[in-house]
């Protein structure tokens, strides 16, 4: 049997006629070249927003059992057009929907997980040398209703799909060349990257790199499925592959990121009881909050001050319950910083090498800037800065650790 | 446990925002009367022309699979969008595609049949309380591939539904108020008929009235499920009633139909051989042509004219069949008339009052028209006349028959 190949498109790569018919060659190329191509996509360009607009104009509060078999529609139009495309050429095509290719999901709508896949219909088709072109973004629950999947739909069906089909390969369609050293939009030196290993790209993914979803990439590493991530506008660039790297002698930065969605939340004067804390950070988690980093400092007369960040879309959700808080223990108030960014530097061993983050340190002493937070695990470190100074930062670090220079 | 009642609302009664509000509405005053609704629905507006248009901007001949996989997104997006807007009333509503309502067809993309409804989904959702949202138009066959039902298609859904759910009723609402002695565009004083008997339903919608499709009417015949046609934008009318009507002692005209999507086509010097007209006829059948009248005129030297009419738009098919037939025969030419119409009148038992039958054909020669066929069923009578004098001669023979006074 050939090999089979899954590629992923998102939907600037299927947002038009003119990108369908582009696209097509490519999977065509693929074909030829002794290949079974099994093909995700996501809905073209814009329509899923459009989709949500027309929900939004019915009611605010649409169900989520509702937006998920309106939102569906979005990925059945694009599929249905890609195999029309590349029948019209003479090859032979086929789409599926998430039920269709046997995408069982769990019962939760609009995030679902995906529970199972059943390939016999995928098999039956590429056994018929047919190209399949697989709805992303959805899956059905096991009461036969359509769920999607959340925030990287598209590329964890994608995923998923080269796990249960054994494929060589996870190919991932952008509308950018690849993993970059750092945002090429805020830093105009910043390398693209030729592999990086699924650890470091997690951590990118997590702080603040838009390109690849966390949740695909995990999937990812947990099967060791090698992805690559490239541009379906300019073929020519063969992109970054994502694998299982074998630990460099040196420790070496490979990225740098920002997010800027993240507040910064203080609470002043608790006191310092046994338990205190602990009652404050399950109350949050009871409400599924990410919390990322946390500081506790002793202050006077056994009061602390405990700050912490959590992503800002969260903070409206999140407060009445620290409001609480404050006033169940006595402590003083409630601070909350919104303008705050985390800078970040990603790579396998950093930490191990005290010269990298003194380096960081001294970097931003040097600029003037001020680290509130610091937080760091074996393949990372994070600080939280003001944002107003936090593209510079960026810039400035990324040359520091001269990543202009990575390949 | 409560009556059911199916309610179809086309294309047009459910555009946009305003109209599924509207709609929305007197979905849950049925629900307030006490009865368990059960909406099929057709796509928004002119979506499923928008569908087409995208299909070919990728190729002039899309395959009918692919063609139902993207046509059917258009009935899923409107069945979300209704079963939000209802949700947001307060009332419990759910959306069901053709296949989670088990709406099983034969294998024919684009025109599918319905094998069978399996009504168990749709059940467990009206025993929990649920007002159901239907997709129109669509089924699953037995490959579990979406298939469309063709011209009339969300139409049959409802009839199909209603005989499968032991309906009470089932209303098709539209964009008039229900069914004309003749097309009230053409004819300004055609009445609103408050009741009309299956057969006469079928032969006005076969004979060009185009608010119902023959198709559902038989259904609903078939299975004497009465019908209720009427308009969605204007709900204090009721509309007009389709059920078994006993036949009236008098036969009397109900209504006046117009056709002109017809072709009259004349073979002319056929020599007069047994079995030669059934050579052409069959192999026109073989091409599934639905022909409709037919004249054998006796010329001289035992030389036959055949006239025959077929739909103008099959004329590019079986024009080729017909030349063929032409040369095998010696024939000595094939005539071809697009500007002419189909006029009928429409009533049970009409063709049994040779008064009304002379009374037609008199009216028409006051006009001044020449009847160039004629054919008669029992319950129809059609002439082809010229297409330009035809909207005059609707309107004469509609007064003729005194229709304006019909209720």
């Amino acid at each position: 049997m050939n090999q089979i190949i899954i590629q992923k498109y998102g939907g600037s790569s299927v947002a038009n006629t003119e990108r369908i018919q582009h696209v097509t060659s490519h999977i065509i190329e693929q074909k030829k070249k002794g290949f079974s191509p099994v093909v995700v996509v996501s809905a073209m360009g814009d329509s899923t927003d459009h989709l949500i607009e027309l929900a939004k104009s019915i009611t605010p509060n649409p169900s989520s059992r509702e937006m998920d078999m309106l939102l569906s529609t979005g990925e059945q139009i694009s599929i249905s057009l890609l195999a029309m495309a590349i029948e019209s050429k003479g090859y032979k095509a086929i789409s599926l929907t998430g039920y269709q290719c046997g995408i069982q999901t769990d019962p939760i709508y609009s995030k679902a997980k995906i529970n199972e896949i059943n390939t016999e219909r995928i098999m039956a088709e590429i056994n018929a040398d047919k190209i399949v072109i697989v709805a992303g973004f959805q899956g059905i629950n096991s009461n036969g209703d359509i769920t999607t999947l959340g925030r990287g739909g598209s590329d964890t069906t994608a995923v998923a799909l080269a796990v249960a089909l054994n494929a060589e390969l996870c190919e991932i369609y952008t509308d950018v060349k690849g993993i970059y050293t750092a945002d090429p939009r805020v830093v105009k030196d910043a390398a693209l990257m030729q592999s990086i290993s699924y650890d470091e790209m997690l951590e990118l993914a997590k702080l603040g790199a838009k390109v690849m979803h966390p949740r695909s990439v995990e999937l990812a590493r947990k099967n060791n499925m090698k992805l690559v991530v490239r541009s379906s506008f300019e073929l020519d660039h063969h992109g970054t592959i994502i694998k299982e790297v074998k630990q460099m002698e040196k420790a070496q930065v490979r990225g740098v990121t920002l997010d800027d969605n993240i507040v910064r939340l203080t609470v002043s004067n608790v006191p310092d009881k046994p338990g205190i804390a602990y009652k404050m950070f399950s109350a949050l988690a009871a409400q599924n909050v990410h919390i990322d980093m946390i500081i506790q400092n002793l202050n006077h007369d056994d009061l602390n001050d405990i700050s912490f960040t959590i992503p800002k879309d969260e903070l409206y959700n999140v407060k009445p319950t620290i409001d609480a808080f404050v006033q169940e223990v006595n402590a003083s108030e409630l601070l909350i910083r919104t303008d705050v960014a985390k800078l970040s530097i990603v790579g396998t061993g950093i930490t191990s090498d005290a010269t990298i983050a003194s380096g960081l340190f001294g970097a931003l002493y040097q600029l003037g800037i001020n680290i509130e937070m610091i937080s760091t695990s074996e393949i990372k470190i994070s600080c939280i800065i003001d944002e107003k100074q936090a593209n510079e930062a960026l810039s400035e670090i990324h040359n520091f650790f001269q990543l202009n220079k990575v390949l």
